[in-house]
């Protein structure tokens, strides 16, 4: 039972206006799991080289992380390497190493089998396919995915979507995706593929969430200060992913606080480089933040 | 009593990717006042050349609107030549005729003075202080201004500033009247210069509000037809601003309300080229469009 993460583990070197950090704990896997793991059990499937430091692995642990997934290949971890301008929107990559990640074929163990929330984080959408393809059983599944599978992958894509429960992309990535420049347009052409519900990730003016013919706008947290938005999607898809697998309901209400959830991970996750605020959170704060939300969004009927 | 615009009255040629209009009305007093129109009673303040239809003082007239600070010099009306490419986000100016609102010198009329919410759209600083200066009464006034303005007439704006209830700018202005590229920390050096509120506007993204050290995030009202973006800033503050009027409430709950009008009048502004929707609407439409932004912002607590 309870939630599994299929995705990347990287050393992030980054630069922004505000610092630079060198070899980096990250990649979609870690943000993920890290977010989820305030809310619930969660395993990571993911593979790193022979030089991932242990110190990693560990601080994963102790988040009560299932690390058993992991896999150590011969060869380096996948690196990448980016930079952001005072635009904190929009990342420019520098380079990227992928390493043993380029090898990646995930074969889910038999506990992981048993899981029954999952999250396909952002890799070859064969392999996202592969690995519902071992799960015979009832299960949630939410994907994410990037302009690079788009272009190149569009009907292994396509063909995913017909098994999603919930498709997470950046806004960019929804119009590339759709042809289509109206986001809500955009939005109707991709649930037309097959999706139960997407939601549209919007940077910081937070959310589009479309599900049973409903929409959800949700605002990022207010922050004065984001210091590197590396992992926020990641972290964001942790928060409503843990949330949903925590609370076991799937209602439009549930969705809603866990699209919440989900904007109140990702605001920790770019106050620091890293881990080093999303990995050392208490409850009370996650909480608070999620009240401050319903704060500024909340407005009466006119006729009050 | 009741409400007073000083701003530009305008022939608009506009191209976007849908279509093409030539000379048709526009203006940030045309577009306030009517969207304005259907909460309270509106005066313009406002000049025009001899080549203007008498066509559109009617449609305005229609609307209720109080055309009789509109001043007809000798010469021709201010024109504006304008396209926009699939991110409607942004305007691209081809061309712009001043003509008489070169010349244009406020001078209110004795009713005029009366009028308690006043909004000074975009026009010269010092201009929007002369209208204030006329009026020595308590009153609530709220402003709009542009990139040029905070360039080459920085200090006259800050010292206006000090006299304004509600700035109201879009966001790129916002982060340049501050130099700051965090949102929310621009809004804290904005609102240290005067202004008892701040609103700032994101386009299709939306709405931040800031008022009493509360911060109020409203999204922009869902459309799968955004035809023309041109006036939705105007009547959003027509929306805003008429709401307050009518109801002489300045309580947060009250502005917040008003400001979920002002994207409900704001959708209905680029539906169409120049006042074709938002002059013909009834009220039902109104309200309807405040209850669906009611519907698509809302969520519960998470323990509920």
């Amino acid at each position: 039972m309870s939630l599994l993460v299929v995705g990347s583990v990287a050393l992030d070197t980054i630069e922004t206006p505000f610092g630079k950090t060198q070899e980096a704990l990250g990649g979609s896997a870690v943000y993920f799991s890290c977010a989820a793991s305030y809310f619930t059990d969660v395993s990571l499937v993911a593979v790193v080289g022979e030089d991932f430091p242990k110190q990693h692995i560990d601080l994963l642990e102790k988040r009560g992380i299932d690390t058993s997934g992991l896999t150590r290949s011969s060869g380096n971890t996948f690196r990448w390497i980016g930079r952001y301008g005072f635009d904190l929107n929009e990342a420019e990559t520098i380079n990227t190493h992928l390493n043993v990640f380029e090898q990646f074929k995930p074969a889910l163990m038999d506990k992981h089998k048993e899981k029954d929330f999952i999250f396909l984080a952002n890799i070859d959408p064969d392999l996202q396919k592969s690995v519902l393809n071992q799960i015979d059983r009832p299960r949630f599944a939410a994907s994410d995915t990037m302009n690079f599978w788009i272009d190149r992958k569009n009907e292994s894509l396509k063909s995913l979507l017909k098994d999603i429960d919930i498709l997470v992309i950046n806004e960019g990535e929804a119009r590339q995706f759709a042809r289509e420049s109206n986001i809500f347009k955009a939005a109707r052409q991709i649930l037309s593929w097959g999706p139960k519900s997407l939601i549209v990730k919007r940077g910081e003016y937070g959310s589009l969430t479309f599900h049973n013919h409903s929409i959800f706008a949700a605002p990022a947290y207010p922050l004065e200060t984001v210091f590197d938005p590396t992992g926020a999607g990641d972290s964001f898809a942790g928060g409503l992913m843990g949330f949903l697998a925590k609370t076991r309901n799937l209602d439009t209400e549930n969705i809603k606080r866990a699209v919440i959830f989900g904007s109140v991970m990702a605001s920790f996750a770019v106050e620091t480089f890293s881990l080093e605020r999303l990995a050392s959170l208490d409850e009370g704060e996650i909480y608070q933040r999620y009240r401050k939300l319903r704060e500024i969004t909340d407005f009466e009927d006119f006729e009050d």
